[in-house]
């Protein structure tokens, strides 16, 4: 370890870059990035994102004094070199694997990860947080967040920018401005943006000026003096009034985010500076791996790939949801002019890249911002569109308040697709798609549907087509699907359920990925003779409380299963639904994700930890069966 | 009527306002101005901001051709002069009250009412989807969103300027700017709006100017050549380059709000431009009534007051939960210095202005911005303060990611105080606090909890300050308490809830707001022999399951009472109790919201709709009993 990373293995803390040279910095920058592509390239995470910030974090870390200073990241995937510079490289064998290092940066895992975060654009909400509890409690460590060029755009971004450019308080945000989220970037402000990338970089003009500068008083002061008063006013006044400044932020940039010796020079000077300061970097995701550069996109979030041959091959397994909605949107849109699309910035992650290509003026793309994404498609549909909005699981929780109030309220025929329903995997609990059953249908209109497999889901897409008569929810996992099911099917009808087998002593009642180990576990019971109903929920509501009802009255056990926290969740409904037929006293089981956070981990092995596979079923089953088995 | 109000008898859709000269216009704006002093002094309602749009209205919709142009109007009270050029004027009698005119605007209420909102933000979204769908569909219809300085700064509206700056459409945001929401306007963009309103009016400009327009081609072109190029930029160069042109948007303004005549030709001239534009038109709160433009904030929302006198005095009723809360955040705040206040734009109506006056720099209004309040909370908390978070119950939907993804998944100990949780009663649909305990307790980590009058919310508040273990919410309704409640009381314990009263036949378990009507109806059931247990739950989550399973054991019989929906409620965690300790077969009745959105109408008269007062607790508990009574 130590000899492959001789000056890595030094750092315990970050405070520990100040015993290096600038030069032996340069070493450090060397090293943070073969150790990137070293392990990234073995265990698969974030790929492109990370190799963007090694200079940009080894000047900050050693410009900064941290701790006590505080950095806060946003959205954590761009975070790897500063898990590498707090002393956790040793455990980057374990990235994103079962109860190994996590993805993002968590409080829990270490004290330096200050605020942890999944979803995008909350750094600068925290960090105004630290800064106004810092002033409040007198201490005197600096706070900075780091931000990127999409998550800026988000909404809440921009609330903070305008309240802390409001207060004044002592804060740095610094813009990792790589031109990307995960796709290319969208709206007016990537336009602002690169307006300003074609300036100068504030290297040159500094370098330019030289002379300009000597005339100043002294070495120290001076470049502090150029930065307080805005270098940029000064030596291009004729691009003065950047956004940012009008929301009470001094602009500094744009900077060359990869020049290690600009950035250290810049940073120790930002690092004195009082009020609200904006630092705009610019990066190239994947620096310093050629293909990466090239197409960062594909080389966002990797799998395990050979690092000498560049080579990234993603085995050819089942279609995915995420395929099967895309070919399905489409199929849609070639039926039905009024269909259109929309995503939050996540055109391949929901499936909608080939749909972007094949109807370029159907397809919506507005970047990082879950709550315009819902309201517009509001707008879509009260104008007569039927609008197709795919957003993760996890990230409609942005906007919660428009579905419910803009579109359910209103009762408009907006399509909802959420892929990353359930456990999501690697990506952990901020990724979890744990509680969409819960926060869906607590809202009165919206009906809530899942496949239990690809081919239903398409079925499922048709279904979402052909229904009008107010909003619809259609919930998937990440992955693909269980193809152990029968491959007989009846057609959807609204608010009915699909009996798959038929018993006499229990009945597995399950919600779209869970019908598979339902079905699972039926086998595994009938070779115990214990003798299972399974029932595809399909609609989680309305509820099939006829069929449910009726199944219950039959078996006079039940047991529901669903990816997806308790409260609120599927096994509630069924459980008020046989309190209703007055079979509150048949024994019912729910299973469900558990009340707390789900760490990271493979698919299986979590939800296997959860009681959520076939053999989790069997085991509810078996150990209440003795007492209820007729 | 039509004596009163002669040409407003002759409007039934904004399109007849053409048949009147610009002269009579001015007359209709005087009658639209008399009808809303006249028809808010006697009913109550949103006064002051419908002064303020008499003009901006009466000029729009003469310039417009409506239907089929569409406007948007962002949160709808701000458009009662709307509803009177929509053929409603005769119906303003109803306003707010129970089956009555709605406050705010309502697709259900009129056609011309395209999207309502009673939440901030969300018009150039909605807007942006109209115009694209017009796009999409090939009709003509123009449309044009309304919104304000405050609910411009909230993060959507900045998610659609930059999607609607980027896709170019043709779309019309006026802002409506009156340098106020309720509160006066906080954030960065508060003071540059103020640089922009600093400028020389459009109209000054044109008139100083007139030399040089009349060097342009014809009278007609003249104008609209102006405001194509920008006239602002044309006439004052020095001022170039607003945010909202930097996002994509050909600024126009400021324009006096209040000028007709010059509305008039702007509006029509501005009908005919492609693109984004943006129009800034200042306007005064309460316009034409002195002493509401002289404190906009009192009359912002009204009782039924004299109009001759110029005087609203609020009966000196019972304490208010507001109130309550606003003593006890004050207190608390005294004790220990680590507290401080957040508020996103409801200093009065949370109950904060107090504690704002005493604590200046411990309280931070950060504007409509509840994504931002809650994250930056979290940051508070994080770094070493307690933070008390105050929004509304409704209001929070809109932070709901930023609880659970921010505050919870860390297990930040935020305390959020919701006011108005429960049917709010006027303001109907859009701020019934119906949802919380549904989208709460549904996330981990988080402890919710309600008080049964206004002396347990002090108490709870004092709980709160001491309770570091994790996120803390308390919810109370809109109103004061019910004081048949007995004085004496226990301490608050974490976990456990009250028991006040032990009976037989039947327990009352109520939270919050229902404990009152639950004790009453105990009154009422002794009366006819029925002997109840009344249990005060407190703590929602985590729920006291071995009170209620004692209690449930002891009366074979349960009544759970809340004022939330059913689905995620606390009625289903008791059932889910009363399953888990084996009683899943004695019987349990929830009381809960309806899954539908509740109309507007007194709390008293909607919440006996709902079943949710003292004789629909008994009728629930007769109706069973005679089968349950032992």
């Amino acid at each position: 370890m130590s000899e492959l990373h001789p000056y890595l293995a030094q750092i315990v803390e970050p405070r520990d870059l100040h015993r290096f040279s600038d030069k032996e910095l340069h070493e450090v920058v060397r090293e943070v990035r073969a150790a990137i592509l070293g392990h990234v390239s073995r265990t698969g995470g974030h790929f492109s994102s990370n190799l963007g910030t090694v200079e940009l974090t080894v000047a900050l870390y050693a410009a900064y004094d941290i701790p006590p200073d505080k950095v806060v990241w946003d959205t954590g995937h761009q975070a790897y070199p500063h898990k590498m510079l707090t002393g956790r490289l040793d455990r980057f064998e374990s990235l994103r694997q079962y109860k190994g290092l996590s993805g993002f940066l968590r409080r829990e895992e270490h004290e330096l990860d200050v605020f942890g975060a999944g979803h995008a654009g909350t750094a600068i909400s925290a960090a105004l947080g630290f800064a106004i509890a810092r002033d409040r409690l007198g201490t005197p460590e600096r706070v900075v967040a780091v931000t990127g060029d999409a998550a800026i755009a988000s909404g809440m971004s921009w609330e903070a920018l305008n309240h802390g450019g409001d207060l004044g308080s002592d804060l740095t945000v610094v813009l990792n401005d790589n031109r990307m989220s995960i796709a290319p970037n969208v709206g007016a402000l990537t336009s602002y943006l690169q307006k300003l990338r074609s300036r100068p970089t504030l290297q040159n003009l500094a370098q330019r000026a030289k002379g300009v500068v000597q005339k100043l008083p002294s070495p120290m002061t001076r470049v502090a003096a150029g930065l307080r008063h805005g270098i940029t006013h000064y030596f291009a006044p004729e691009d003065t009034g950047t956004i940012f400044e009008e929301m009470g932020w001094e602009y500094i940039g744009p900077v060359d985010g990869h020049d290690l010796d600009s950035l250290l020079e810049i940073f120790r000077n930002v690092r004195v500076l009082s009020g609200p300061v904006f630092v705009h970097a610019l990066t190239v995701k994947g620096k310093g791996y050629d293909v990466a550069e090239e197409d960062a996109r594909k080389w966002h979030g990797v799998i395990p790939f050979d690092l000498e041959k560049c080579e990234m091959t993603k085995a050819a397994g089942p279609v995915t949801f995420t395929q099967a909605f895309g070919d399905a949107a489409i199929e849609c849109a070639e039926q039905d002019e009024a269909v259109v699309a929309i995503t939050a910035a996540m055109p391949d992650g929901t499936g909608l890249t080939g749909f972007s290509k094949q109807f370029p003026d159907r397809y919506y793309d507005v970047g990082i911002a879950e709550q315009h994404a819902v309201t517009f498609a509001a707008g879509l549909a009260a104008g007569g569109l039927k609008p197709f909005c795919a957003i993760y699981s996890t990230f409609l929780q942005r906007g919660f308040d428009q579905v419910l109030h803009d579109v359910c309220i209103q009762n408009l025929p907006v399509r909802f697709f959420l892929d990353r329903a359930g456990l999501v995997g690697d990506d952990g609990p901020t990724h979890h798609g744990a509680f969409d059953i819960s926060f869906l249908t607590l809202i009165p209109h919206l009906a809530l549907i899942a496949p239990r497999d690809t081919t239903e889901l398409r079925e499922m897409a048709r279904f979402a087509l052909s229904y009008d008569a107010g909003p619809l929810a259609v919930r998937y996992p990440r992955g693909a699907s269980d193809d152990r099911l029968p491959e007989a099917r009846t057609p959807i009808v609204f608010g009915k359920a699909e009996v798959l087998r038929e018993g006499r002593h229990v009945s597995l009642i399950a919600v779209g990925s869970m019908v598979g180990p339902a079905w699972e576990a039926a086998d595994q019971l009938a070779a115990r003779g214990i003798d299972a109903t399974v029932i595809n929920a399909r609609f989680v509501k309305p509820l099939d409380a006829e069929t449910i009802v009726a199944a219950a009255r039959e078996t006079r056990f039940v047991v529901t299963i669903e990816e997806n926290v308790q409260t609120g969740g599927f096994g509630q409904a069924v459980r008020d639904a046989l309190h209703e037929a007055g079979l509150g006293d048949v024994p019912h089981q729910i299973l469900a994700l558990p009340d707390a956070f789900v760490e990271h981990g493979s698919q299986p092995l979590i939800r296997r930890d959860c009681g959520l596979d076939a053999d989790g079923i069997v085991a509810a089953v078996t150990s209440q069966v003795r007492a209820h088995l007729r």
